[in-house]
C-alpha cells in the first residue's frame, strides 16, 4: 500500500478496542479519521475457544479484501494475560512513544496490540485501554497535554493525571462494578425491586446520594447502607435507592478524588455516564468540565501512527498526524 | 406453670434468635441459663409459603411438650415487614424498658417478637436482631452499660454507642455482605479463583490490607481496585488476594469507627470473625478489647424478663434477674 495518494475515503489502518465484554471495530482513513465502524458483543470473556483469529478475521475480512496488507492494532483487554497475547504494562511516567515502544505484535495475524501502564510502588495500579483513550483524548485537545486530571468513568473508573503528554499517575475506583454486584446481587438491589435502573439523566434521589457522600465521614461501607435505612426509617421511596445509591457511589469517588488534590478538566466516556459525573462535580463546585467520548479510535491512530511505518509514509512533515484529525 | 420451685434445669422460656439465614432456638431455665440450643437453617427467607408457625411448632413441640405454656420470644428479622409479624422500630435512645415495651405478640402462637432499633435523623440507621445481643451483653457485663462502644461483626457489621444502659447512637457498615458480593461476583473473586475462603486465623495479607486501608486516603472503592492491581503487578500473590480484601474492608471499617471518635471496649459475633476485628485493631493500636459471643440468649431473658409477667414471678427481689445468670 501506498499512502502518499491522501485520498479522503481511502483505508489506513484497523482500529479495533478490544475489551472484557465488547469489541468495537474501525477502519480508519487518513489522519485518523473514522470511515466505518462495528460494534460487537465480542469481548475476550465471550470468544468461544479463544478464537481470536477467527474474531478479528470476521471482524476485518471484508476491510482487508480490498487490501489484504491494511495494518490492524488492538488496545485494552485483548493485550491482557486473559487476551489473545500479553502485551506488557509500560511504567508510569508514560507518553505517546513509551506505550507505542511496548507494542506486541501477534505472531501471523499483522495485529499489533497495544500495552497497558502500571503504576508500581505504594499504590500499584493498572490500566488496559484507557490508556489509548487518554492519547485520543490528548490527539482532540492538545491543551491538556500540559498539565490536565481526566476522569474515565466506567466499570473501573479512572481519575488520570496527565503532565508533559504522558500519563504521570493515576487512581482507579471499582464504581461501576461495585454499583453492578450491589445492585444485581445485595440486599440493596433486592429492596429496589421493580424500579428503574438508573441508566436516564439523573434524579434528585441521585443528588442528594452525592451530597450525602460529599458530607459523610464513615466510609463506603457505611454510606450504602443508608441506601436501606432511608427506605425502612421512610426518608427514601424504594423506587428511588438505586438512583440515590448511584449518587452515593459517584459522589464518594468524586469527593474522594478532589479531596486527594485532582481538580478534573475532562471526563471520558459513554456520554450518559458522562452526565452523572458531570452532575456530580457540579454538586461539589466543579463546573465547565469538559466531556469527551469515543476517544479510542483517535488514540489508536495516535499510536499506530509512531509504531507502524506504513503509516508514516505519506503524512508530509506533520509530527502530530493526529492533531490533524479534524483537516 | 409455676416459676417458684427454682430447679435449676426446669424450662422457664423458649428463646429465638430469628434472621434472615438461620434460626437459633433456646431452652433456657432460671435465670436465662441455657438448657438446649437448637440452629436451623430457617431464616425468614428460607421459611417455605411464610409457614412460620409451622417452624415454630417444629423447632419448639418437644420443649412445649412438657409445658404448653411455655412462654416464646423471638428477636431479629421475623419481625420486618418481611417476617412474621412488624414488630415497629423503637427510637434511640433505646434503653431495656423502651425495648421490651415494644414487644408485639403474634396472635394465637403465644410468641412475643422484639422491635428492631431505629435512629433517624441525619444519619438514619436501622438494627434488628442486634439490640437483644447488645442488652445480653450488658447483662453479662453490666460494666459496659455506663458508656461503651461495641463493635458487633457482621453481614452488617454495627458499631454501637451504649450510654447510661441504653443504645444512645449506632453505625451500619456493610462489610460483610460487601465482601461476599466481592467474592462472589465481581472481578475480585474470579482472580482468585481456586483460593481458599478466608474463613480461619487472619493471615499477614489481612493483616498488609489493614494496615493499607488504616493509611489511604482514596476511599474504599480505590482500595478494593488493590487486590487486583496488587497481582496484577507482581505485588500480591492471587491465593492471598481474598485475605488481603478482607483486611482492606474490615480495615476500613475500623479506621472509619476509629476516625468517628469511637474506641470499642467489646466485639459481639461469631467468634473467628471477632478474631479478625481484633487482630484489624491490635493493627491500629486498639488492645485489651472484650471479645463476647452467643449473647442473644442472654439479651432475650432480659428482654422477657420486662415483659413476660410469668417470669418475673419466682425470681425473688433480684431487680436485674439476667445479671444473675452466673449465680
Amino acid at each position: 500500500m501506498t499512502a502518499d495518494l491522501g485520498a479522503r475515503g481511502e483505508a489506513r489502518l484497523i482500529a479495533l478496542d478490544w475489551g472484557t465484554t465488547s469489541l468495537r471495530a474501525y477502519l480508519l482513513g487518513d489522519a485518523g479519521m473514522v470511515l466505518e465502524r462495528r460494534a460487537e458483543p465480542l469481548g475476550i470473556l465471550n470468544v468461544i475457544d479463544r478464537d481470536f483469529a477467527g474474531v478479528l478475521a470476521s471482524i476485518t475480512d471484508r476491510w482487508r479484501g480490498e487490501n489484504p496488507e491494511l495494518p490492524a492494532i488492538a488496545s485494552g483487554m485483548i493485550g491482557s494475560a486473559q487476551g489473545w497475547i500479553e502485551a506488557p504494562y509500560v511504567g508510569v511516567p508514560a507518553d505517546l512513544s513509551a506505550v507505542a515502544g511496548g507494542i506486541v505484535m501477534v505472531p501471523g495475524s499483522g495485529l499489533a496490540v497495544v500495552p497497558g501502564v502500571a503504576q508500581r510502588g505504594a499504590s500499584p495500579d493498572v490500566m488496559r485501554g484507557e490508556e489509548t483513550q487518554i492519547f485520543g483524548a490528548l490527539a482532540e485537545r492538545p491543551e491538556l497535554g500540559r498539565l490536565a486530571t481526566l476522569v474515565m468513568p466506567g466499570t473501573h473508573s479512572k481519575w488520570v493525571r496527565v503532565a508533559d503528554g504522558g500519563i504521570s499517575r493515576f487512581t482507579t475506583y471499582m464504581t461501576g462494578e461495585l454499583f453492578a454486584v450491589l445492585r444485581g446481587h445485595s440486599i440493596l438491589g433486592r429492596l429496589a425491586t421493580g424500579a428503574p435502573p438508573p441508566d436516564g439523566a439523573p434524579s434528585s434521589a441521585f443528588g442528594r446520594g452525592v451530597r450525602h457522600a460529599a458530607g459523610a465521614s464513615e466510609g463506603l461501607a457505611a454510606l450504602i447502607f443508608s441506601a436501606r435505612s432511608g427506605v425502612l426509617v421512610g426518608d427514601l421511596p424504594a423506587s428511588e435507592s438505586l438512583e440515590y445509591l448511584s449518587g452515593l457511589l459517584i459522589g464518594d469517588e468524586v469527593r474522594a478524588g478532589l479531596a486527594g488534590g485532582e481538580r478534573p478538566d475532562a471526563i471520558i466516556g459513554e456520554p450518559s455516564l458522562c452526565v452523572r459525573y458531570a452532575a456530580a462535580l457540579a454538586e461539589l463546585g466543579v463546573h465547565d468540565v469538559t466531556v469527551l467520548d469515543d476517544a479510542a479510535p483517535a488514540g489508536l491512530w495516535s499510536i499506530a501512527s509512531l509504531a507502524i511505518p506504513s503509516l508514516q509514509r505519506g503524512e508530509g512533515s506533520s509530527r502530530r498526524p493526529v492533531s490533524g484529525r479534524a483537516n
